[in-house]
This record gives structure tokens, sequence and C-alpha cells, in this order.
């Protein structure tokens, strides 16, 4: 079969490569008809993730037919059509029993990670895929979603909701700053309503991103690159600063500026990747009665917000910016790669 | 009547000094029974308080009678035996309507900051204080219950518990490791079990406060100054980590060390006071999961920990290391600002 | 001055009454603009609430202009245009501290209970009202939130919201039913979106009123008429029943559907106000997995609700079905008496 | 092997059954080292239980040793030592994946109910026993806990905590009433603290059982055959009832009771299994602000009061009031049926 292959820091192929098998009893084959790339993808490309060795297939969103099953798997069948989460759960360890799926202990790979696709096992930008723990990482696309909405919940969805809108406490009547509107800072915004947000801020350095906010459901924008963008977002609240500071876009800087706009009693949500240690100031900050949240997406919110999709309530087919086929794939990558001229949000990739 | 003046960096008197009167209808004038002395008093004798200005009546924690009553004042009365808060609530505020009393707007100092008395107002540490809205800043000394541990839930009880165990979100069969083994770091190790640590840590770099931890509850102890410090925390664990780590000493090394203890999915609670910014090291923490919480005491646990002294499930007299006399309150100042000398936890000062 | 007077079951007048004074330090006067009649006034002017006796001034939602303010009151001026809370909060006592107005102490009656207006004091249905704890119990209505909007603050959206939507616990992507599509159950129906609800179901006997109640923001309706009520609900779940069953009829068998189409760990809201037992299946339900909830509303989330309508993300006025000039109180009266035939929802009662 | 078989309405037998087989990749057998009886276990010979059909082995819990594993478990090998919790968990199920065990949809018996050992498949009264879905219905023993107190948390202590202590939302410093002194209030006696209670109210008919009640931790405890049980209670709060009013035996009466003390803004919760509806006086209780909850507990909580145990912060053993041997399984079962006259609280069965 063919597939997206690292082969080291800068390099990639879409070569062939022998199709997967089933390795335990509770994995199932699936056969990918939607995939598309993530900004982790491109980090590793870059030689950020060592983990990530060469030969590995990259990729951790996609939706497909499964095509074979472990002995074990008596609740899936070949013929569904699934939605794989990025994160892998084994469903008995400690961590998955409180429900913190990123950090399932799973033999797969065995160090805490639930993210194992396109990282330590082979992933999501290939015609198969071979997926782990199957009947507790996997979601039955329902009546009325599409394969295009499903692999917008394998990850960016998600992780928005659970990372930036949950992690950060939203509560309705709640004023939600998101620093970057990029398409996780979008997923954000999108989802903030869900706990009727009374603002949704959108804060970034260009203005054509911020218009596009306004789209996916900020209520306000405000230029970061102004001097008195700080005001501009107090001025947005009672002046003592916003409930929900939401980072997502992974710099120091940003980070502080979350810091800077939190209200007392408020909450910071790191939702970026970040690759530099940053400089907090709790010598100011250790009297506000703050929280900072960081972390992976669980995926546990995957069938409410499947059962949202399905019900209309949640417009995601507008993160879909280009569409290419399964062997256009370093296209796909091109295009992804060139966000800031292509205006690339999320690529669909088809079989 | 005689008060423990502040007169600038360094300097302090206990002085004559013209009584209190009430200035607003919600006022009540309290005629101190029971005070003692903070780490913050130290804090501000230095200087490193600048909002604090020469001629202020420092302390902010107190036991005593109401001598006199603001007009509008009906649920308190002369002769009543009260608890003031270091926190003045004025009840009506955005941030009092929702609890963080921490910040309330009441407009004694106007500044969005709680606590006032030693600090924005004249404090406690003098033989009358002016109490403003005393209704929703004072607790009525219940039966059963000293001015001795009246005074102790004036601010170390409630911001041990409030800041180190609530904001640590501890829950049943957690291990919560605490960070400095002074007065604050016992206060946490006090309360933890009240929702009912399996494990509580004591981490210090002195082997008699350790010791003394676990009179005050601590089931382990481990010496931060061993070269494996790190690994006997995780051996106390099942090799994860801490499920809540508190920071109870306020420089960057130790709030360092607690994020490096915390495992997947727990939480850090910072309780120090800090005076420098530290590195957050979010390159390997945005990934795991975790909480930082931070904070200044809103003291609305207050009732409750008053009933739980008053059916004797707090032995908090074991705070109390030295007792003076209003009169001796420079010795009381010289041998609490001695204390890893003279041992001392908190002085009791009574008239 | 004029107001509505109760004088005994089944007798009131508008007539003319001394007008209301300061009583209290924490009192205000208001001079009532706008007025309304709850279903609870109809209950009373039936004699059905003994502890109004007559001679009482009814009312108790109410937006105007202070007045006169009493000497304690620092918040408050003349001239402040606010909304009245139907209950008052003095602020200070065990259950107001726990955010449990409803249940407000302090001593405007004393029994314990929140609600005072046109019950234990006079009410707003009159041209002034003297509202004790004034700066606990008021709010001030904001630029773009028209006197209209904010009496519909005074008690219904809030009752709606806090005892329906949030004491049910709703959370993202849930099933909720309504039973009962009178105005308190249309609050809870425009409400339930500000937690993500995927599914609203309106069950009513009345085919209009359903239709009104997609206008609410109901997605489903089913006509509890009909045999199969049941069944219908079920086939809008996943089978297993709705994730919170809201109860805003008050009577037993509205409250026993609700029961019957709750899913195991579920949730069963009791909005509406009962006169007699109800037989609760514990043999069946023991097993369930589920809470039942039920209470007077707290108005806690008053100043959220005015956050939201500023920002036009509720649509509040559309409950609004007759205007009344004050002098029409009788009119304003009869017209909601006769709702089934006059399709009243609320009236507003305009100075 | 030898089993304790029932065998219809009033009848029972240790007799000769063929030993269990592993059925699905998922299952283990275990040979029981360790078994008791719980009140269930006599409801169904009463024939209270219809689900459960004459050949049926009896018993939900057990402790011992696995014998042989289905082909997909990699998380339990052959010589484990285990606690079978009462509740199976597929744990992939809508149920399942939100942690409400209790109501496991996984294929053994399929009507949405987790309790299936002793109900609807064999059970643990026997030399051996098959557990379906066993990587997430089993728990290790861990060193420092002893296959006695292990068998305490197949059921007693995970319902008594769960669905007395915890669905009663018990916060520190709370009044806790328990109605019911039998083994499973006492087990909510035991746990309350584990959430800081500040009282905990035993209240029972029989005075030997309250006095035993304040073994395992009760501060008061009240007669409800005293004609002023009510004010009694009410004594021991500050007038206004209690913070959660544990309902531990089954009957109309002691549901009435528990509504009558529980506290505006309080907690209801039922523990017991009831048999008939009870009279639920809505007419008061509206009003009230209160929960009532109910349900089967999930076993979520085993592995952390595994740790309590572990860690020596339970003294279960002091449930232990007789011990037999497997083949005196029908002396054990008539000493525990008994109870009124033996004392008995928890026999066990040991091989």
């Amino acid at each position: 079969m063919k597939a997206l292959v690292y082969q080291g820091p800068g390099k990639k192929a879409w070569q062939d490569v022998p199709p997967p098998r089933i390795q335990h009893p509770t994995d199932v084959i699936v056969r990918i008809d939607t995939t598309t790339i993530c900004g982790t993808d491109l980090h590793i490309l870059k030689g950020d993730v060592p983990a990530v060795t060469p030969g590995r297939i990259l990729g951790h969103e996609g939706v497909g037919v499964v095509t074979e099953v472990g002995s074990s798997v008596t609740t899936l069948a070949v013929g569904d059509n699934v939605i794989i989460s990025c994160i892998k759960s084994c469903g008995h360890c400690i961590f998955c029993k409180q429900g913190i799926f990123a950090h399932c202990l799973g033999d797969e790979g065995a160090v805490g990670i639930g993210w194992v696709f396109g990282h330590l096992i082979d992933g999501t930008q290939a015609e198969f895929v071979r997926v782990p723990y199957a009947e507790t990482s996997v979601y039955k696309v329902p009546p009325r979603v599409t394969n295009q909405q499903g692999v917008l919940l394998s990850d960016i969805l998600p992780t928005g909701f659970e990372i930036g809108v949950q992690y950060g406490q939203t509560k309705p009547g709640d004023v939600v700053a998101v620093i970057g509107a990029g398409p996780i800072g979008l997923a954000v915004i999108m989802t903030a309503g869900l706990y009727g947000a009374a603002r949704i801020i959108s804060i970034d350095l260009d203005a054509n991103r911020i218009a596009q906010a306004r789209k996916f459901g900020a209520s306000d924008g405000v230029n970061s690159g102004d001097a008195d963008w700080k005001q501009q977002v107090m001025a947005l609240t009672d002046g003592w600063g916003v409930d929900v500071a939401v980072e997502a876009v992974g710099i120091p800087d940003t980070f502080e500026m979350a810091t800077q706009i939190v209200r007392p009693g408020g909450h910071v949500a790191n939702v970026g990747v970040h690759g530099k240690p940053v400089a907090l100031r709790l010598q100011d900050l250790w009297i506000h009665n703050i929280t900072i949240s960081m972390g992976l997406v669980n995926t546990n919110t995957t069938p409410m917000l499947l059962r949202l999709i399905a019900e209309g309530r949640l417009d995601v087919d507008k993160f879909v910016s280009h569409r290419f086929k399964l062997d256009d794939m370093l296209a796909a990558y091109d295009t992804f790669g060139r966000a800031a001229e292509t205006k690339a949000l999320k690529v669909i990739i088809e079989r």
C-alpha cells in the first residue's frame, strides 16, 4: 500500500510499504477514506519530535472502514465506518480509568502517552492503518455525519473544546479571549458557545485571520499588533479582565499576554505546543487567584461532539479550506505547509 | 491606645496612637484580645510591600470584643466576641458575589484586594481596630472555641486549606506533597485530611521541620537536600508522581520542584508569596494535563473550619509555640523574626 | 400612591395606600416603572398561600428608579435604574454566604425564605416599593438592556435557568426534555442552550404551545396526549432516555412522567410548584443512579443573564405577550388570569 | 466443584456443579479464596428478584487467584490475586465511558445493569467463577491489603462511599445523618470522614447498633424510637437540619425521615433497596433546594479505597463478625440470616 513515510528531518515520501496486520486481539485494521494534516506533522518533519524515527508513517487523524478485527473485538465489525481518535485508550490503565486517555499506559509504546499514531506506531496518512485498543479508541460515524465532519473530530475539535474551553472552566456569561486565530484557536472559538460564553474575543496579529474568526463565532477582534491591544481587551470586559484567556499559539509572548488579560479568579488555558520555557510572573500573579491549565486532548468528548454535529449544532465544515486525493498527499502537505500564503485551515485528503 | 506602627523599612514602634473610630455605618470597633504575627508582617517591615506607608498599624489577624457598632449593623452587638478575617468582604461587589473575597472591590482602598488590615488601613496589632464591612468580615467565636484557636482562623488555617488543599483539588485517596514545612505548609498538612488524602509527604531541607510535620499529619518525609529526593517522592507514589504538589515556600526552586513531581492529570497549588518570576518549563509540561493554581485566601471556609474546631476535629493549638502579652509586642516580633533559632511557629499575643 | 392590594381569597383592589418609607439603613425606595404578574400571584389570590394576609401589596417582579436610600447604602444612589430580584439577600447569613439566597435568614420575615415581596412584605405591583438589603438584592440595569428585559430577570429567567437547567446539571450534548410549555417551561427551553444541549424536547398536551416552544429553542415536540408519547421521547434519544427531565407544571402526573423518561445517570429537575405529594417509585428508581432536584430560585445568575442579554445572546422580548399601564393593573390581571384564552405569557405593566 | 445454588424461593444447596470455563476472550477464571454474603442474597432467596432463576450460583463478592485467562487478556496473568467487583464493566459502552459502570451495557445479560454475578450469570459463592470483561472488572490486591479487606471492597465499602457519601455531596464541615446502622449504614459512617464531615449522626431504633456505629466513626447517636428524635437531630445542627441525610434501610418511613431532617440546600442520599413507592411531600419540599439521589454502586472508587486501606487509613476489618470455611457455606448463611440475634455484620467465608 501507499503511505506518507518520515525519512528523517526535512524528508518525507509517499511510497509503497507493507500493509498493516493485526498484532493483538484488540486491534482492528481500518482502510483510510479520509485523513488530514496537523501542525504537529509539520513539527515532526522538522525533526522537532525525536521520538519519531525514520520509517514511521505519519498522521493521527482519520476516518475509514474496518477491514479486519482482532479476536477479542465484539462491538466492531468489518464494514463499520469509524473515526479514529488521535489518542488511543486501553480502557483499563490508571489513567484511562480516570478519563485521562492522553496518558494511557496501554502497552503500545508504554510511555504514558495516548498519542501513538504517526508518533510511536504507524499513522493514518496511508491506505490502511492498524488501530490498537480499537473498541475504546474509535467511534462509529453516526447517520447524518459525513466523513469530512468525522475527521475533524479525530483531533482538532476535541482539542479546542477540551483543552481550551473545558480546561478554561468556561461558564455561561463568560468573556473568553482566544490568542491566535489558527485552526486550533478557531476550534476553541467555535466551541466556546457550548458553555454559553457572552463574548468571544479573537486576538491575532493578522486582520484577515481575525475577520475569519468572526465567522467561527468570535464576537470581537483585537489586533495584538496595536500598541493598546491590552486596553482594547479590557474595554470589552468590565475593566477587570477576561474570565478565560486561551493561549493557542505556543510561544512565550502569547502565553505572557494571556496572563496579562485574565481577571482575578479567572483561568488561563494553554492549548499551544511550546518549544521553550516561559517566564511566569509569579511575583505579580501569586495573589490573582487564577488557574493555568495545559494538556493533550483526551478525546473523551468525541461522542458528545458527534451528537452536536448530527443535530446540526456545530458547523464544522467551514474548517475545510482544500481537498485532495490520497495520491496527492505531497501536494496536500505543500499547501498546508504554506498556510500563510494558501490560507489553508484543514486540508481534507480522501481516498 | 498602644499599637505596633510601621515607620519605614526596618523600623517599627509600639507606641501611643489615637484610637480608631467608626467611619462608615457598616464599621465596628473591636478591642483586640488576641493577635499574632504573620510572615507577611516581616516582609512589610523589610520594605517589600510599597503599598504600606509609614504610620500604618500592622497586623491582619485578631480576635476580640466588639465595643462599638456602626448605624447599619444589626447582626453584631457590643460585647460579641469575634474573629477578624484577614480579608474584608463588602458582600456585594462582583468578586464578593462569586465568593472571591480576596479581590473585594469594597471602597476601603478600592484596589481590588480584600486584604486591607495592616496594609491599606490600620491593622490588628493594637488595642483597638476598626473593621469595615463588619457583618460580612467577622465571625462570632462559637462555644467550645478559644480565642487562641480563633486567631488561627484569621489567616493561616484558611490559607492553607483554601489555597493549598482546595485549589489543589485534593480528593480522597490522593498523594499530596507539601514543599516547605513552615507554618503555612503545616496548615496545608493539617487540613489535607479533610479531603481524605491517603499520603501526605512533607518535603523540606530541615530534618527537624520534617519531624515536626509528622506531628501535624504528614505520613512521610523527604529531605530535599538529598540528591535522590525526587526518586524518594516517586517511590511513595505509583511511580507517576503525586496528585497534588503544594508549593509553600515562595522561591523559584521550590516551584520548579512542584512541577517535577506532579503526575499527569495532577495539580500544582502555589501557596508561597513570590518575589521574582519563575521559569515554567512549558516545553515539557504542555502535554502533562496539569493545573497550576495560586491566590490569596478568600476566608470563605472560615465558618466550616470553626465548626471542625468546635467538634474537636482539628487540633490547631499545636501551632502555638510562644505566648506574649500585648505590651511585649516587640519581644514577640523578635522571637518570631528569629524562627529558625527560636523554633517559633505562631506566637500568640494577648491582652 | 396606588397599589394592588390583596383583600382575602378571591379579592383584590387597585387602591390608594400610604407610600413606603425607609425602615432600615440598608433599605432603598424604588419607583416602579415596569412590573409584571407571576402565576404565583394567582395562587395567592386563590388563598393558597396562607402566609399572605389581607392588606398585602402583591408582586415580586419589578424595575424602577431609586428615589431614596438608607443611611448605610453607598453603592446605590437616587436615580439609579435597578432590577429588583424576587429574592432578597442579606448577604451575610449562613445561607447567603453559600449562595442559597432563596433561604436568606435576613430579619425581614425571618423564616428562612428569601422571597418576601408580595408575600411577607409589600410588593412591586405599586407605584413605589421598599427594598430591604438593597445592595445585595437589586442590580443596576446596564446599557443596552431595556426595562422590559430587566423585569424578566426578576424571576422567570433565573428560575428557569437555575432550577431547571443548572439544577438539572445540563451539559453540552445533552438531550433535555421540558414537561410543560407555559412561561416557566419556556424559560428553561430558552436557557438550556447556555450549556450546549444537543436536543431540547418540549412535552405538552397542547399542540399550539409546543409550536410556540419551538420558537423559544425547542428542537423537538411531543404531545403528551399521545398514547405513545413515551416511545416518541425515547426515539429522540439513544433509546435509554433523556439526560435531563424538567418538570415545569407542578402536578403528580407530570412529575411521574419525568421519572419515566430520565436515563440511568440522568437528572430530574423539578421546577413546578406542587400542592400535593407525589408517589415516587423508589422500588424501580433506587437502582437508576438519578438525582431529583427542586427549589426556589436564588437569583445568583442574574448578573450573568444580564450580560447575555446585553450581548444580544438571549432574545427575552419574545416572552412579552401583552402590555398595560400601571393604572390598568386589573385589566392586566384579567388578561393574565385567562392565559389559555388570551395566549398570555408575560404581561408587561408600565408606569 | 462445589457452589451455593439457588433452587427457587426459599431453597438453596451447597452442591456439585460443573466448573466454569472461558467463554469470551476477555474472560478470566478465578479460584475463590474469600467470599461473603450480602443482604441482597437473602432477598434473592426469598424470591424477591425474579431475574434470578433456579440453578443460578449466588454471590457477587469475592477475592481469589486467577487460574485461566482469555485470549485477549494481557494485563492479568494466572496467579494474580484479585478482587472481583460486584459490578462488571465492559469499558467501552456509553455508560462505562461516563463511569456509570452500574449500567454497563456489555453483552452479558445486556439489560443495562452492571450487576451480573449471582444475578444474571453464576456468582462467587463457589470454588471458581468466570469473570467477564476481567481487565475492567477486577483489581489486583496490592501489598499490605489482605483478602479479607479486599472482599469488603467488592461491594459494601464502595456502595456506602459512592451512593451515600459521594452522591450525598458530603463536604468538609458537614453534618451527616445516617438512618440505619446495619452494615451498609456503617460503611457510610466509616467513609464520611473522607470528605471531612464535622459530625456523623447514627439514627437507628436499636441502642446497641447505635453504640456500634460510634465504633465505626459516628460522633452522635439518636434513637428513632424516641418521640423527639427529630428535635434531637436538629439540636445537633444549627437548627436548620443536616447537610446530608443518608437513607440506609429501604422502607418508606426511613425515606420520609431523611426528607424531614435535611436542611435547605442539603442532600438526601438514598442507599436502601426499596420494595415499594414512597410518598414524596413535594408540596413542602419543592421550595427547599434539596437534591435526592439514588443508585447502584459503580465501584469506580475501588482503586482509591484500596489505596486508603493499604495506607492504614480505613480500618475495615471491624466489619467482620464471623468467619467460616467454604464448605460451611450453609452455616454462614444461617448465621448471617439471623443477624439480629447473632449480631452478624459481614461473615467471611474462606477456602
